[in-house]
């Protein structure tokens, strides 16, 4: 207690935070918020397309009017208008029995996540998650000190036959599957209508309870995206969502509709952790649904990232090595590509950053250290000449990689030994490149 | 999976929520939150003493001029911008030589303590706090499946001897001291300057982390409240704060402050739970420390209080039955009265509800089921005239109940078997009266 060396206090942290370390990577990603650099990193919305002078006026009114209760604070489930509300948004992607007593309002999708882990996760228990799958998801599901094993997905999304395969691996102790049905981050590939019914089907003969994870059902460029898995069953299944992508993701708003049973626990543990949702963000989230054409909104979003999505589709197409493929999103933020044979992606970052572009390595969506071969690329953000000059920056450095490669053999693209890694989490951005 | 029972789920939740009911008491907290009825329950300041057009005014032009960060996600450990202000917000308190690197921005005072807890917490740990102590924080310690002992104060807040046998009785598996050293919520009693160094020292010298809370510390009725503990240690003491009781509670933004090398991991599990706290409400702090007089409003509510303070004791002094004490707070929200010999706050509440006036029974404010003879009072929300009034219908419910006792015996009060209680935090009301 007298030093200031990180050995004062190593041999007292919790199991649970033993295994997460920062990684070398992640200093690379503060370099990537440069202005400079051409990010294809991230996972952000395009803020700039909101009317901010009429949001900014919305949101001074609720101070001004209303600030009595909206800085105040509330309950922890969240205000009755806004879960009121939310049962509207979610008549809109096709959930039409929603009550608002079963909805809890989180700070963002990512708390709704953490608060499921920690109403149904002991430690060695075991989930069910796409692989690749949402690097936040695997950090929550670390912290919980539980076992991601992964079920892998086509153009058409998760594999039936090989979640069945992974529920028998898993002699029980998989406690749910969860699953990004819908525009997947990171693969960009959506669960197709026939699978949707033989998923739950998988699932409810297994017990097996469904974490539906639903961000981007909403920004659908090629028409309604398929019907939410909660759309199809009301028990067993967890639906979770956010206004981060059809909203703003600087206000922290999520939720879960949960079974009837467990929200009362759901709240409780929120209760314990943030003790209430804002009331000030829950307030202008009710406000820009209640007064301003959010449905619209929506449709600018969509228009954006559809051009966007092209735009990068296009780059890839035409500047890409010879060897490279990639996911056709139709809808969503990402695009997941497979490098040429022999190419790391996670080795590749430096040099991709000293080239001004990033990327974050495939990696990172796995908790059992594969991905090596695979990069997620980020076309929400960015316009479309941003786009086409990271990819002719990303692809110059890889057929340096390949170059070096048809020079020097493998190790000289690898130096050092490829240890086998920890939990993914660590090799991921911060929030802001996430 | 098929009906909508409760059992549909019990046999698959966490070890950690197994233990975590709603109470019967919650439900007439809802009543208590009527019109009709004084709360003397809650925990809340008096919004309405803020300049809410000004604020108002501040917030639009933080969406119309800054949304493209405000309403963007952030960096986990929270804005630079936002962390130098809370150095200097400390520094304001006595903490001079705090760095902005060594600050972790979190959703109020609440995630902060959740953090702490998940960072150095495992199943069966022991914490040592006071008792009574904040019902939130035994939320969190119950959430980390921790064992509370409390350790007792007296006017002079935590007793020194009392800590040193609480330590010895442990055999080296606490963790951590949980202090509120000054205004504590719930006892309204300060920690004196004598004790402080005494306290640091015990906890030295048997290797035990200090988790100071220090969200009253500002709200000082006589004079500057003591130095808090971590400006007179930096190794070994996490100070915790929040903007709620200062500003605004409705934008949910606390902090901690870290030593150094347990700040990462602080931040890798504020990322697993929320990803990041909210730019906006960040940038909304931000400002109001920028721009608008925060220490003259501290002024104001330090005025209000005072006076609500004086109000609650001179309606005590006059009111109360004999053989009826409380504590005489010099800040912060709250009084912590003990009933006369054979009444039972927790009891006792649902006639108080019917005579319009609401607290908190005692047993909320302990892990170990204790407090039955205790109540918690608020004076920070409602007026003079309300507290007194409030005062009044207790008293005249506490009468009734001693005459009763003097008619029917103790039996005629309690009516049912006088069951030893689990975990206390289900006693409590929301987040909105706590």
């Amino acid at each position: 207690m007298t030093g200031t060396t990180q050995d004062d206090y190593t041999d007292r942290y919790a199991r649970r935070v033993r295994g997460m370390t920062t990684s070398e990577i992640r200093a690379l990603f503060a370099v990537a918020s440069r202005p400079e650099v051409v990010s294809l990193a991230g996972g952000s919305p395009y803020i700039a397309a909101l009317p901010l002078d009429a949001v900014g006026e919305m949101l001074g009114e609720l101070a001004a009017q209303q600030g009595a209760t909206s800085l105040q604070y509330g309950i922890g489930q969240g205000t009755i208008e806004l879960r009121e509300r939310i049962c509207e948004v979610m008549t809109h992607s096709g959930i039409v029995n929603a009550s608002p007593d079963d909805v809890v309002v989180t700070v963002g999708g990512q708390q709704a996540l953490d608060l499921l882990a920690r109403v149904f996760l002991d430690p060695g228990d075991v989930v069910l998650a796409e692989g690749p799958t949402y690097v936040g998801a695997l950090g929550v599901f670390q912290a919980a000190q539980a076992q991601v094993r992964h079920v892998a997905m086509d153009a058409e999304g998760l594999i039936p036959a090989a979640l069945e395969e992974a529920i028998a691996r898993t002699d029980g102790r998989a406690k749910f599957l969860y699953t990004i049905p819908t525009f997947q981050n990171p693969a960009g590939v959506t669960l197709s209508e026939e699978r949707r019914e033989l998923i739950l089907d998988i699932c409810e003969r297994a017990g097996l309870l469904v974490v539906e994870d639903d961000p981007y059902g909403m920004l659908s460029f090629e028409g309604d995206a398929p019907l939410p898995l909660r759309a199809r069953r009301r028990e067993g299944v967890f639906y979770c969502s956010t206004f981060s992508k059809t909203f703003a993701p600087g206000l922290r708003v999520g939720w879960i509709l949960a079974p009837h049973a467990v929200r009362e626990k759901l709240v409780m543990m929120s209760e314990a952790n943030v003790l209430c949702p804002s009331a000030f963000a829950q307030g202008a989230v009710t406000r820009y649904l209640t007064t301003m054409p959010w449905r619209q909104q929506i449709k600018v979003y969509q228009e954006i990232y559809r051009e966007r999505r092209d735009a990068l589709l296009g780059a890839l197409e035409d500047l890409m090595p010879v060897g490279t493929t990639w996911t056709r999103p139709s809808g969503g933020l990402f695009v997941w590509a497979t490098l040429p044979d022999g190419l790391d992606s996670k080795a590749m970052m430096p040099r991709a950053i000293a080239a001004r572009v990033a990327y974050v390595p495939g990696t990172g969506f796995y908790a059992d250290g594969t991905g090596r071969s695979n990069m997620r690329l980020n076309f929400s953000f960015s316009a479309p000449d941003r786009l086409r000059e990271g990819v002719r920056r990303l692809s110059g450095v890889m057929e340096q990689e390949l170059a070096m490669r048809a020079v020097f053999g493998e190790a000289g693209l690898h130096p050092g030994p490829q240890r086998r890694r920890g939990p993914a989490a660590a090799d991921v951005p911060g929030p802001d490149l996430a």
